[in-house]
């Protein structure tokens, strides 16, 4: 097995998305060509404006690089029916009609998440036996080195307990299959442990899940539990896995402040930061939401990632690094095939 | 008016509530007693234990410490309906009780959420205008001073927009008589900030709530804005600031846990830990969640004040003295009154 050569894998990147554009957006695809020898990369985007990006810091075209022309741009202020309808040459639509088309297996893109969503699934369709796709990422916990699957993260406002139900299937299929994690333990995500607690979607949904052999179903989680790492997938509305996420974003903010307001007191505290610095930046390097970058758009027929708007470079390649891993398990196919399986089993009992 | 004598507060304080029960709650009502000389507290909970945990503690019984017997104790696990019905001689009825008698202006407990709301509605009930009552609590920002109210946090797992409105009301009026604020800002929690964004209820929500006069209403706000200052009251339903609430308590543990690991490590990074303690001691004080204890049960027909059941006695004299501000300020008339001009407001339109 080791002696086959790998097989070659092609990522069409949306270069015109997100807050900075080519300028985070080169760097990071070209970070990722060097590191993986088998990436192919299709640069969708306005070809002038790629190829002076390119002569500006006199970067030669890599071998496997290919620029893709598209005439439009989706703003981040687009609502999702006007990137949809008015703007059928944008970048992130060029690069997910790459996916539809097979000329690329997968999709990145650091712009708006509402045109991306409506866009992917109006080209690539849901994967049959799925309502609705989700949004996912991966988080952070105490138990050192184990992370913590969530969805959905904003993609469906309102979810009844069978789409719960097809995300706690997806998260459990990208969690083993990426992640590594034999037989993810799933939690719903509710405010309170009993069974009596929370809304009615959520414990319609506990029924579902918890009768479903494939799922290791663990039962409710609360809000404080993501980060103790009790689960390895989380399932919620995308309402509040959304406010969940942002909240999380902002408590980290609030803490820097503390901390740099902390060190910056007097001399004396001064003195103190000097003598953490390298601490203090290790710890910045453990909370950097780059090392996180990268959700997965998933319950799609094809791979689309979302990078956070505002990505670094490094954060970009992560999420770049995110669609690769995806393509090597084939996502997709996976889902279809458990999907598959959840529908006989029902069709069975 | 400074020499008018300060007119007499009375609470009834649940002494078996939470997880420590007497040897946490007694030493803050009497750092309480010692601070606030208009100050009566009404002791309740099982005559023999209290009694004593006086003794044990060489404590004499204080002049405005008065003890109240109750036979029963409503347990964390405890159904709110097992509480209601087969608990009437518990420590937090009985406190519950003394207000719905006027023998305590105020009643605090640190015992299980639901049954304490439960409880509450039943003896105490809703004011008129109000359909359900919420739990409230004020979290710091990063604008400096400037803290933030959030409702509801839990009482209501499903919200229509009229109930959104109503903890409008209640949130601005809290934040304006307690926190002093003149025309508090109120914020909808939502995952996005344009109007087509959001559930429906969040979207009829914010038409209610913007045509109020007597609301500044400022707009959607997402998850990470709540630590921002962007308003002084955010307003959404019960599942969404429970889990608002808890994921805060969780990346705050998570973030602390990095600072021990990062400066542990090593015999260096133990020396810059040295070198900083005393910054981090103040970092320490300044997020320790005991400065923000004190949930509000508002709409009812008298103060309820809840606090987290892990609270130390520091903590705890935190919620007794948000419960003495509720009473010297009047909140359940000054909330009857607002109700009041809210349904005239729509009568004359």
């Amino acid at each position: 097995m080791k002696d086959r050569p790998l097989s070659s894998i092609t990522i069409a990147v949306d270069a015109m998305g997100g807050d900075h554009g080519p300028c985070v957006i080169i760097p990071a695809v070209l970070m990722c060509l060097a590191k993986q020898a088998n990436l192919t990369i299709i640069l969708v985007g306005n070809e002038v404006e790629l190829q002076a990006s390119l002569n500006e810091y006199k970067i030669p075209l890599h071998p496997r690089l290919i620029l893709q022309h598209a005439s439009q741009k989706v703003a981040m202020t687009d609502l999702p029916s006007q990137a949809l309808r008015g703007k059928k040459d944008s970048s992130m639509r060029v690069a997910i009609n790459l996916v539809k088309q097979g000329k690329a297996q997968a999709c990145v893109s650091a712009g708006n998440t509402g045109a991306l969503m409506a866009t992917a699934r109006f080209v690539l369709k849901t994967l049959p036996g799925i309502e609705r796709p989700a949004i996912s990422v991966v988080l952070p916990t105490m138990k050192g080195a184990a992370k913590v699957r969530v969805l959905d993260l904003g993609a469906n406002v309102d979810c009844s307990a069978e789409n719960l139900l097809q995300f706690a299937v997806m998260g459990s299929v990208l969690t083993k299959a990426v992640d590594k994690i034999d037989r993810p333990s799933v939690g719903l995500l509710n405010i309170g442990e009993e069974e009596i607690k929370g809304n009615d979607q959520v414990k319609q949904a506990a029924q579902l899940i918890g009768q479903h052999h494939a799922l290791h179903y663990i039962g409710f989680v609360e809000g404080d539990e993501i980060y103790k790492g009790v689960a390895d997938v989380i399932v919620c509305d995308g309402f509040v896995g959304n406010v969940a996420l942002k909240v999380t974003e902002g408590v980290a903010k609030l803490i820097a402040q503390y901390m740099r307001e902390a060190f910056n007191r007097n001399w004396l505290t001064r003195i103190s930061a000097l003598a953490a610095i390298h601490v203090l930046k290790g710890l910045g390097k453990k909370i950097d939401p780059a090392r996180y970058n990268g959700a997965s758009l998933v319950g799609l027929n094809g791979i689309v990632v979302k990078s956070h708007g505002s990505a670094n470079s490094l954060a970009f390649a992560h999420a770049i690094n995110q669609a690769t891993l995806e393509v090597e398990q084939n996502i997709p196919q996976l889902i279809r095939q458990h999907v598959a399986d959840l529908l006989q089993d029902r069709h069975i009992a």
